[in-house]
């Protein structure tokens, strides 16, 4: 269920009904930045979305809202097309997504998450989330009526693996054979193709954007993408894909224990 | 061209090129909000998105990105699925986006809006954003090196009135049969169909949540959406295309006046 | 009632009284920036509170704070005497004032304002408040216990059209006459000449300060200001005066919907 | 010169003079809460607002903006009709004064306030104003192009001492019977009458607001108001008026040091 | 009992012992900041930090926090070490330092200052922090569990006359003889020496970093450090805790008016 | 050297005396908050001061500001004497320090971080502060005049290996007993026993405060902290030192690339 393709009863009714995944909620988030010199700019939103719909495609009992497109590519802005959020701009629009649907009743609110530079970020957001429960003086300290989780797509049981035994060289860190690969699955007619060199891209520390871009000139960090095609990237999200149900679930089911 | 599905170079060879709209880039924004008893959730960001999307395809000319898809809906939080920035979230966010795109050598930003709601919020952080360069001191003060437009859909030449020459009644302000009908064109799959009294539901003033739902309990304001059709919405996107590429040509062209 | 020349117990009184006006309360709100060669720089303040103290002068049952008199104006900027809010600090100033008299026990607030260009953001600092209300998860959501309204002056019933039959050419949007008019009624020994050119001001649309000086070199949008008289400045007056008590009431009697 | 009765023109002729005193602002500054029994609630900003505007009568080359006639108050919101800012709302509306001024070509904004209570957030917005140019690392530290003055009305030389030897007994700190002798030879026509015991009300801590209303009952600290006559007022505005001018003077003239 | 070198469990017994410093606890907090040419840059986090450590070891009833080692130094900073917070951020942290304390339960929060510059802020903070009680409507209005109190070690009863009994002469206000003498009876092995003069330093106004660094070309504001010796600044310390102890008690014993 | 412990003529000398860490600082950063029924509350801020300043105590060419205490910390505040900052204050202090260091010429500041809870927040206000820089738009867009880096201290090369062989069970992830065992080689006469059980804590997500302490009752998470001995930490101090002093001057040597 797409939230977005959905009408207000629709969710209403779903919400009301009982239904294990009732009140769970996929927010597919990522960044758009530059992935090299054959990279999409949207790679890393567009694969949770990918891997979210397609899931959403095979169990409708999933509650998807649109996808947070933006996230944190401070360190990409001297390439261009990379947009990108301050981390304060980022914790209060998190904040006010979760205030929303909380206040519809979503209990278990689930981040996909395509960048990893997104990942501080969106774990400072949670604890301003629930410092503003936790500052309640005693005696009304109590717990917030919503649980968050953050799961990278890559981190879904069984998928990095898979990655890299697709990709055993020049995996690498940014532009990754693995991300471009779902992307060229998603959206074939927009594969791309240039000359690079080195082969596989350097590593080194992450700064600001000037500096990114010196040490990285064409984007890549580590990677070697001329490696992706199609085929490999949907093997990639059928992997994806039963172990997003599967995390979804059990956090669904978890049980919260009592003080 | 849109920039998510992109890669890098492929901008930077844009923005280079010298060309009359190489500078210049949409954004298409709006809302997730509910849409009465039988719209998407999504009709505010889908129309903007459909409209900018069916102009690229048949100009490559245009820079589109990402579609900003959260806007400013805290009236419609008390139906279920609406996610809403504050105001204040909204304008950082903003902010944002134009630095990043700033930075990147954008020079004029055309927001084409999907959500009237959107109005008030976005023209703030137009003059927050350019507050900080009309805040400097002489003898330093100058103009910001880009210029800011907002153009709402229906405000196209033309495009109004031909929503009013279609749904001569009912049209009403949100809901509304034009803003339906569009999404049926882009979406057909998507067509959703529901009992509703009255035909031609209420106006009102717009408050808190929780007065909104009150007011307008199915969600609609003065709108009798059941009139929309797959074919009026095709017939609407097929008016505002060329007004909108008509519109942002101009904007790319408008000579600047120096003082 | 003019709360800074009142006493508390004065307004406690009024408060606990039980008449009709006794929980609304009227801010005129407004601007202090250029008005043109011979306009007032605090014109778009002045107005409001001119007809908003004539209105209190007829009628003691009205509650009137004193005169929030800076407001967004950072498009002005370009011209001396200005004094501009950025949106974000305005919007907090607007909900501070909203805190401290709904904690008084006001809950009707009714703003008269003088200033066009601080419409957005009102409007924005409306949404800004009652989303800390929204945003409450059920089931404690419930309605803010107070009720905001915004109303221009010039947008009281019969005032506009009364301007525009007094000046029916030149009126313009910005330094307009009317609004000179009424000040010079307010302060007749404060009327200003001066020769510009051409008689009307061009059109054109608002961005940054320089921008806005580089468009219109003396301030003036559309205008004619030197059509201005006390006498036609009384009228208005005497048109806004009733009408505002009206529309004031009004508001104090709205039933608000239950859901 | 008072900003708001001028026109642009003006301030600009004036800043553009070579005048003493033409890169030189005073800013009445105050607060609008309980001023006691018989106090007006505008009491703190009609002060400076009634001594500044006696000095421009006898020298018009003093430039005067409107009054800031919301502080901080937050210690007296028990009190009907008491509005005030969060410190941090003041502290960014003071900025967004000072940097409108100085936008202008005004070098030395001096602050004439009326509320004890505004001092500290006062000071801190100045050393938040300040800390944006301190901050700027080297090689490009300079100072900043203007120079903040805060002047409490009673602090002009010789009126603290007048009010005393006036007052001998029962002056206390708030509520006191100088600033309501201001406001009567300001404002004859609305002194009010109020049977209050004891005389003399006590002294204590100021902490939040309903603390504040048990330990002051009426509002009043330390003081019997009843003294107060527009005589007496009269004579303090005349002993303020020189002492401002011969200080804002001093002001204009110092000579800053250079590293 | 210092916080930071007990266990949680200690803590937790404490504030449930019922005795009567139980739910008082002590905060140390000053600046890093130059303190001319032979004081520490620590000084005024170190001399509150050494009277409550010192306390503490004869009357193990007190509870002391870490100590809040950076306040509001930005007329410091051009001299190199100095560290400081915007005045913004220190009065966030001062808000979250009691959010976190009161959440546990202590009811009266006492700051032991020692840095002038601290002032101003501090009682912004504290204005900040009890406006969120102050703004909630009626009829929820209610106290803060909690009451906080600002004392600079100077201002503990009898001991700014001590300090200057001891320095007649060269005292001053910044870099004073009597703060170095306490962090040389803290620190006898960190006594540094310096020529300078003149030997008293001279006063003037304080504005922004580089303001002060032309007035001030040392550091120093009015004093004569060279006075200091560890048994000086040992005489001080042995008046100042016995003050601290029964002020603190006193503010524990406090009794609260209820309205 | 420590700063705090130095004048500020001292500092001025290093920074200018071009030797190979002059322009580089140690910033100890850590966090105040529960450590099990037998951790020090200090642990996380007293672990990296503990071991900065043994390495300046061997080698004095180091330069070590004030240690940041309080640190993020919300999910351990059902324990009493945590302290926290939320994300977003933590940020803007971390900001300020990184602005008052590089006004004075520092160049590379490493924040030696005591507090596994902290990491997230630290990189979003890195990334915070290079968005200041990175949002600059072309042509001035430059790189910042300083780098910024994160070190754990049991990431310090070596010393993790170390932990795990002292204690290879029991050692988890939080009030472990290699932390403890630092604080007890620092602190030995605060060390504390207690009875608890399990032997050896559970792991679990970490949420919001109440959900932390239903979890983990005693604070534990993982560790069975018994295990400390002054003398294992004495071990892992001793591997700390020069890993930190090679850590720091391979970050002072490093070369930065140039476009």
């Amino acid at each position: 269920m797409l939230i977005h393709l959905s009408s207000w009863p629709e969710i209403d009714e779903r919400l009301k009904s009982g239904a294990l995944l009732s009140k769970t909620v996929i927010v597919p988030i990522g960044s758009n930045e530059q992935h090299g010199p054959t990279g999409l700019l949207g790679t890393d939103w567009l694969c949770p979305e990918i891997i979210a719909h397609a899931a959403e495609k095979g169990d409708d009992s999933l509650v998807i809202t649109p996808t947070f497109n933006i996230g944190m590519a401070q360190h990409h802005l001297a390439f261009p097309g990379t947009i990108t959020l301050r981390p304060s701009t980022f914790m209060a629009a998190i904040a006010d997504w979760v205030s929303s649907l909380t206040r519809h009743g979503f209990e278990r609110i689930y981040f996909l998450n395509g960048h990893g530079g997104n990942v501080a970020t969106i774990e400072a957001a949670f604890a301003e989330i629930y410092a503003d429960w936790s500052f309640t003086p005693e005696p009304w300290a109590e717990r917030p009526p919503f649980v968050l989780k953050l799961r990278n797509w890559w981190d879904l049981p069984g998928v990095q693996k898979l990655c890299e035994d697709i990709f055993p060289t020049g995996h690498g860190s940014h532009a990754t054979p693995s991300e471009i690969a779902v992307t060229q699955a998603g959206y074939p007619d927009r594969i791309k193709t240039a000359d690079y060199e080195p082969k596989i891209a350097p590593f080194g520390p992450i700064r600001d954007a000037n500096d990114y871009r010196a040490r990285f000139p064409d984007g890549r960090i580590g990677s070697d993408p001329a490696q992706a095609t199609p085929e490999k990237g949907q093997r990639i999200i059928d992997a994806a894909v039963p172990a997003l149900i599967r995390d979804l679930t059990d956090f669904a089911q978890e049980v919260l224990p009592v003080a």
